[in-house]
């Protein structure tokens, strides 16, 4: 605590990271990490850009991976956004769209940064309930609100919607900017990219942290009509000119030319997922369905405080929230194969 | 423009990098880089770091690099904040430390973001003018004032403050948090930071970018006392959790360690810019006397406008700024003796 701390600073409540912890080798459950290392491609980019041009300021406007992206998704280059992480692109699109005296709304459950950037910015929310089996009610988000964060699919449930459900309520509410967080989209949903030339209340935020094994790098993007993507350029420049480094707008590039490898290890990602759901629906586990790199899983028997210690202490860390609604509840990322199923014998032993 | 922008981005002036032109090669003299490549050891770093754990998150603290940066110099490793450049860091200090009744100070010729960066987080701010002869007053900022960003060396103009001087700021007042921005201290001026354990209104914030031949990767950090960094680190968890990269991270502590490299490529950028001071008065420029990695300078029978222009015609970049008082004014970065070599040769022609 410093005399000099702000409203804001004394105000906030943080977002708390996934813990990293340093004290053993675990079996990392916990952020939704790709549990396969990047395309060889990015390392030869990482190699070829290792050199003195490192002295340089990267380029602001990262042209050759907006080309890149702009070319990837078919889009215009005008259409796409990039920031440090998709996390960068959501706290931009506060300042860029929503003014103090605005309310924007979410779900309940969701993506649990969105409340705190509100909080940050001054911007009001509110929340819509999710049912009760966890699916999202999308006709509860009401007309008189000004923004809208979507999770699709949603977090920490990885429950999807249809690209059509979407686009409805972007027709329904045609005075709300619709904000769709897709950071999980590519392992199994369908994106919403293709739709943003239709509408120009919708931008859809990606990200190359998970399905393109790049968390470590910090690149994220959005996708929407020029308008949008310009209002977040202006606050991009009014806040911190170059956020994306060089190598990361190298290594990037370079992601997204192995597409084959990309779609290669989406779809084992996805097979583990579902081997994992079942198994772990015979050791009698709730498991909702997930079209994300993750199972949101619960047990009557066990609570999930429970099984998430019992797990750490056997080197597994997953995720437990302790929230209402979800507290009894833990969040798995899909790792390998080898690594769920040490996963399942653990629960096994856990279980007795 | 989109229906959905906000008052803010309708209302703010982004800031603009010095250009980065892709139409031919040019003697980049125009944006404060170094001249020399980074420290082998940052390349070492790089390689070692490009391996399958960049599918895995940063470590949000940046634990490693603080605590080098703490053993560097001299203070607890809680006394340190690292960030996206200096420029992220000096960002975070709005929200973190003033409100938005606050009024805050700065020169008004100084580092052309601060303003941007208070219009942007809606702080009020005041400027204290700069003497005629460019020196800086430091008895004119006023008591009633929250906080001061002080650049040290000032940019652009490259003149530089005693330590004891701003201490006396510090000490005269109290209650307004005092922010040395020391981007360019390396190359002549002499550092805040052991100061900060005195005082707890005092913060300093330097950069991997100049002296470190890092100005690709984005790396920046502050100084000053645990209650200031912990506001730092409450503002950067409640906007992205991870704003280096885990490349960054290590190859900012292999610059660290190789201070011999740093040591001689100061002192050389140092001589250079005597040298050419010296052969620029030689020509009849005024220039100014410099502590940074550039040169303020001007000619009684040459516009500023007109030898930028005519030096970005021969294939030299230098900075202009088209605002009062200085656009007369060109602020050229020290390059290596060769490039200032050909710099004075074809000011001469254009002199002619």
């Amino acid at each position: 605590m410093s005399r000099f701390w702000s409203k804001t600073t004394k105000c906030i409540t943080p977002y708390v990271p996934g813990e990293q912890p340093r004290d053993k080798k675990y079996i990392k459950l916990n952020t939704n990490e790709n549990p396969y290392p990047p395309s060889t491609r990015v390392y030869d980019a990482i190699r070829d850009a290792n050199n003195s041009s490192i002295r340089l300021y990267p380029d602001p406007d990262a042209t050759e991976l907006k080309s890149a992206l702009s070319a990837y998704y078919k889009v215009g280059a005008d259409e796409v956004f990039v920031g440090n992480g998709s996390d960068e692109v959501l706290a931009f699109c506060f300042p860029a769209f929503f003014n103090r005296e605005d309310a924007i709304c979410f779900l309940d459950i969701t993506y649990s940064f969105y409340p705190v950037y509100a909080e940050f910015f001054g911007v009001d929310y509110k929340t819509v309930s999710l049912r009760s089996d966890f699916t999202v009610p999308l006709d509860d988000f009401p007309e008189c609100t000004r923004g809208i964060f979507l999770a699709n699919p949603n977090a920490p449930t990885g429950i999807a919607l249809d690209v059509t459900e979407i686009e409805a309520l972007v027709e329904r509410l045609p005075n709300t900017l619709i904000i769709v967080d897709e950071a999980y989209v590519d392992f199994g949903a369908r994106s919403m990219v293709e739709i943003t030339k239709k509408h120009d209340n919708l931008l859809v935020v990606q990200t190359f942290s998970k399905s393109r094994q790049m968390a470590g790098l910090r690149v994220g993007y959005a996708i929407g009509n020029t308008g949008l993507i310009e209002g977040l350029k202006r606050i991009k420049n009014s806040f911190n000119s170059y956020t994306l480094d060089r190598i990361a707008q190298k290594a990037a590039v370079a992601a997204l030319e192995d597409d084959q490898y990309f779609i290669r290890t989406c779809e084992k990602i996805i097979k583990t997922r579902e081997d994992a759901a079942k198994k772990l629906m015979e050791l009698g586990f709730k498991v909702l369905p997930s079209k994300a790199n993750f199972l949101f899983i619960s047990h009557d028997k066990f609570s999930g405080k429970e099984i998430f210690s019992g797990l750490k202490r056997e080197g597994i860390l997953v995720r437990h929230f302790p929230r209402p609604r979800i507290d009894n509840w833990l969040r798995i990322t899909i790792g390998t194969d080898e690594e769920m199923n040490i996963l399942i014998e653990k629960l096994k032993d856990l279980m007795l």
